[in-house]
């Protein structure tokens, strides 16, 4: 059934060989000023004055590097293993990662969004998407780990995702990909998109003090591919805007075929009536599963829920909800300035801006000037929501912020550089190369209200000769520029870990002083906590061994452990008994198939360990704790499974035995 | 069984609290010559001038720095799953985690080699040890990759390892944990320690040409702990220099039990008498099992090896190998100077430095200068073996490198603190803080016979206040000084991954010119590798399924897929068709167990999946290639196992139909 396809192939290579794909920037000498050195440099002991939370692309987490030192201070694991802190391996972690698909050890991290309160960056938790397997997550930036990740059903590729509305109300999470929605027969041929294939966005409501996350309603909507989307301001408040391609409805080869019309779409929503409808009972519940996993920091575990229903509403049944906004071409970004009156959509194959007004959509609402309907959904006139277009700002815009001076920077994807207009009178005020193929952009608060225009970070697609070479696979890397003043001045390249997707920045002031720095011993409800090395202890029942096990510098309660026998399950629960900052154990044993943990002080961590053979296993601690961290060690010994052995377990009690003499120096 | 022990708490909290825990440097100003920030600056676009290969401790992988700029630009997975690039989770690197254990995900990675000729850097491969199940691992650095892994035999805490001899004749791996050895029965109480458990040291060969490792001969030790090592130099040449602590042969509580003699011991091996006695069958064959891993760059695969054999010598039946020489207290680090006449142990609990003379050593072999023997081996007097000592150089000695200028500088984990010293006069020149508690430390080539004595690189164990506070975890962190003129100055603090436990630096010229950028696709001789768009297929043998499909910007073939049905065991074998630099494709599907890939090119990567229910699954490219990334998509349809649906697939072949006419714009 394969057929020639070679004329397409022709037809797609020329298009984009000759323009599309990127392309060194004409003025590539690196113009740094004078003083770059001393901007980017945060002395010893000094801190940085912005957090950066940089999404991770195909490594599924998220990274936080201080500005304008672009250092990285930590990688917060998220929708992927981490074997670097246990994340995924713990008993306590491993539910984060439960799906209705089962376990899933690794996601595709896109976007970020810090939680807001009046449209400004509030400074609690930021919210994190995952693509393959749709999720949304919430982060808590009093102790940077992730606290919550809720599935979502009839999605796939939930790359627009997770924007919020300006109070956090909702995180709003709308599919890439369309497919047959969860209740529809998957099972059908793939020429049938068009009748059988759907989209959906979803509404997730965050409780306003405890942060937890609900699927409130899922809007349905035709099988297009969403984008990227962001919420009104001010004004424009009740409304939410997504770009959207493919609204030729392809299934194939989407590079020639999504490409063929001259506009794509901008979806408006007014997300306040669909939210009336739906507490008015207008949406339909349907029976699907769906994960939601949550992070307890009494006890240090997660559980999983697997969620049985949701209400759907569908866009073509909600007269006054939802309205097409024409848009040049395959857009890409869509972003909302500060004064919630522009809607800038980026259209990656565009060669303009078009600047929409939230005004006019108002008024060519009241005046229905639609030029038809699409999949049922009002199609308003170009010309009747355009504010204005900006002029030949460069070759495949993609991404836009705002800098609060009334002015936006775009990213050029093709032409490799970033362009700073007004919005106002829509002229470009400057450009500057970039190094290569920037996607998204972060200016520090830059979707919100109120923007700190003192930076622009750059997130770039391709890295090639900028750094020393490592081999076939290179990283990605983020630009650091300074645009307080007329002239935008890079300053600074830093690579980054997996692909720097996109990016938000906040002052630090808002979150540093309330980072948590360690856990209340007293205050842990793990089920398996041992909170003194006196209640250290291991347990037999049946085939199951608990082991209580403690640290403090630097030894472990039990260190000595007798009994364990083939065929047992062991579960190791490990408390970390410090109470100061900065000082975790890790723990590892030999061999183990699930290996590591690190425990921070006054946690309890738990893995699971099946000894595969009877013989003597060390254990010891991995983190550097105090100078006699090489001597925290221990043994457990493991005997056949019809070995008399009883349990037994000590510390400093097996001392030197008087029955082999210790082999002293000869003198 | 569990006996009161707290008067040894007690003992211990009390010594350690005093003055083993690590404490905040005396002078505690930041003080920062004023041309620090222009130092450090490496201006966008410019390289670094050395490459910092760092070891990631409790994450079990290797990042690379660049120097001066204190860059991340890469992390090499070596020991543990890598959730980014795909590395133990592809069928053709799983093979790389496989132990005699069975797979380990996960490991933690200490110290790091980079390979000698003539006591130089050469610049071909850096050798890495897995501490927990241990092995020594080979990474190629023309690709970045790892190239081998080892597994040891007859070991447990692969500590002293991997260090070289001067023309990376053998990589030596010392066990930290003595245990029962693999043949004999490990089912023993723990306090039988002394009469049952054991220590070995594995020398590996490793060939000039291929770098292929073998475990060449073991030699068995009396169990105590091996710490660190290093090769000797020039004259020292035949010998290797060993660390060992806990001589009371303790078993529990080593915090105090280990901490009881004044001295522990430098262990020297004359290890080309031990080749020769190996070569004459001195040795014994000990059948064991353990894994040996290579990864081939033709196949783009590894193979996984079961060896059986093992070649053991006895220590203490080798008269003219093997000596001991006091070394106080609880010796940590041991080095060996540029000449390779001085030996410097850093006791961690002692208030001195000894530096012992290799030719004193020599004279005290020839003149029978033995205080005694321990279990079998003779012990040299203290005096006879040393040179001099270092007085008074701070709290906490732990590892010395030398500028090649003829100081040497020691890192004081106590005092925090780096410590320069004249190694002929044993006088302290100077000492700068450090932030905060010091491990390993490096000069580029400090360790060879040709340090480059521009900067040092302090490793620190805590944090703590350096940076914004990331919540109870935060990162570990590296400082780099300028050692260029009289007194060392502080330049630049970066935060790193992992446990910055040691690390090597060399400079760029060596490398960065044989680094390769991608590869041959003609070369590829992956089994599933799928030469070009026409040869992509899926077929179907039984139950299982192999997909040969192809990506290139930015498009699959096949794009859709049909006929996968419940059941099937599908193989994903993706081959990425670029052949330029810095064009990876990346590859996910939805739900996923074993969920992502990413593909350089020219190369095959393959992995398995399991659809867990029919229905239609989304896959994409999750590395952002072009202007059209975003179009870069598929569907594959999942049909109940007793469906007739026959395998199909094409790419552009599933155009628009005509039956269901395309939703259009209503003008």
């Amino acid at each position: 059934m394969k057929k020639n396809t070679n004329w397409l192939y022709a037809l797609g290579a020329a298009f984009l060989l000759t323009g599309f794909y990127s392309c060194k920037p004409k003025n590539t000498s690196d113009a740094i000023s004078g003083d770059a050195a001393q901007k980017v440099y945060v002395a010893p002991g000094k801190y940085d004055e912005f957090y950066n939370f940089v999404s991770g692309g195909f490594n599924g987490q998220m990274s936080v590097y201080g500005l304008p030192s672009g250092r990285l201070l930590k990688i917060i694991p998220i929708f992927s293993v981490f074997p670097e802190n246990g994340y995924g391996y713990s008993e306590e972690t491993k539910p984060m990662l439960n799906t209705s698909h089962g376990f899933v050890p690794w996601d595709d991290q896109h976007h970020l969004e810090l939680s807001q309160t009046n449209g400004e960056i509030d400074g609690r938790w930021i919210f994190a998407n995952a693509n393959n397997t749709p999720r949304v997550a919430r982060v808590d930036l009093t102790t940077f780990k992730t606290a919550e990740i809720l599935e979502l059903p009839n999605s796939a590729g939930n790359h627009s995702s997770p924007f919020i509305t300006e109070n956090t109300e909702y995180v709003v999470a709308g599919t890439r990909f369309a497919v047959p929605m969860d209740n529809d027969n998957g099972d059908v041929p793939i020429n049938t998109y068009r009748k059988n294939f759907k989209a959906s966005i979803s509404f997730i409501s965050v409780d306003k003090n405890s942060g937890n996350m609900k699927v409130a309603f899922q809007l349905r909507v035709p099988p297009v591919d969403f984008d990227l989307s962001h919420s009104g301001k001010g004004k424009s408040h009740d409304w939410f805007f997504f770009s959207c391609y493919n609204t030729e409805q392809a299934s194939t080869l989407l590079e020639v075929n999504a490409s063929q019309r001259d506009k794509d779409f901008i979806l408006a929503v007014n997300w306040k009536k669909l939210e009336e409808y739906a507490n008015h009972g207008n949406g339909k519940k349907e029976a699907v599963q769906y994960a939601h996993n949550v992070y307890d920091e009494k006890t240090h575990s997660a559980t999983s829920t697997i969620e049985k229903e949701v209400t759907v509403l569908d866009a073509k049944d909600l007269k006054d909800v939802c309205y097409f906004i024409p848009c040049p071409k395959s857009p890409h970004g869509c972003d909302v300035d500060p004064t919630g009156e522009y809607i800038v959509g980026s259209g990656k194959l565009a060669a303009l801006i078009p600047v929409f007004s939230f005004d006019k959509i108002q008024k060519a609402i009241a005046d229905k000037k639609f030029i038809g309907n699409y999949d049922g959904i009002p199609v308003i006139e170009y010309e009747a929501a355009l504010y204005g277009e900006v002029k030949k700002p460069g070759l495949g815009p993609l991404h836009t912020e705002f800098d609060g001076r009334g002015n936006a920077v775009t990213t050029m994807f093709v032409s490799s550089e970033i362009v700073k207009w007004n919005i106002k009178d829509l002229k470009v005020i400057d450009r500057e190369p970039t190094y290569y193929s920037p996607g998204h952009l972060c200016i520090p608060g830059g979707d919100t209200r109120k923007p700190n225009g003192k930076y622009v970070i750059v997130y770039n697609k391709i890295t090639k000769d900028r750094y020393l070479p490592t081999g076939p696979e290179l990283a990605q890397a983020a630009q650091l520029f300074d645009i307080s003043g007329d002239k935008m001045k890079l300053l600074l390249d830093f690579p980054t870990v997996g692909e720097p997707h996109y990016g938000q920045a906040v002052a630090a002031s808002l979150i540093k002083d309330k980072s948590v720095k360690f856990f209340d011993i007293n205050q842990n409800q793990n089920p398996y906590v041992t909170k003194g090395e006196k209640e250290a202890k291991v347990i037999r029942n049946g085939k199951k061994v608990d082991v209580y096990i403690t640290q403090i510098r630097s030894h472990f309660v039990p260190d000595n452990i007798e009994g364990i026998k083939m065929g047992d399950q062991v579960y190791w629960h490990v408390t970390n008994l410090e109470q100061d900052w900065d000082v975790p154990h890790g723990f590892a044993i030999k061999g183990a198939n699930n290996a590591e943990l690190l425990v921070m002080p006054g946690e309890t961590q738990s893995f699971e360990w099946n000894p595969e053979k009877p013989g003597m296993y060390p254990f010891y601690c991995t983190d550097f704790c105090s100078a006699l961290h090489q001597e925290m060690q221990g043994y457990v010994r493991v005997s056949p499974a019809n070995s008399n052995v009883a349990i037994s377990f000590s510390t400093g009690a097996n001392l030197p035995d008087t029955t082999t003499a210790p082999p002293l120096l000869g003198k």
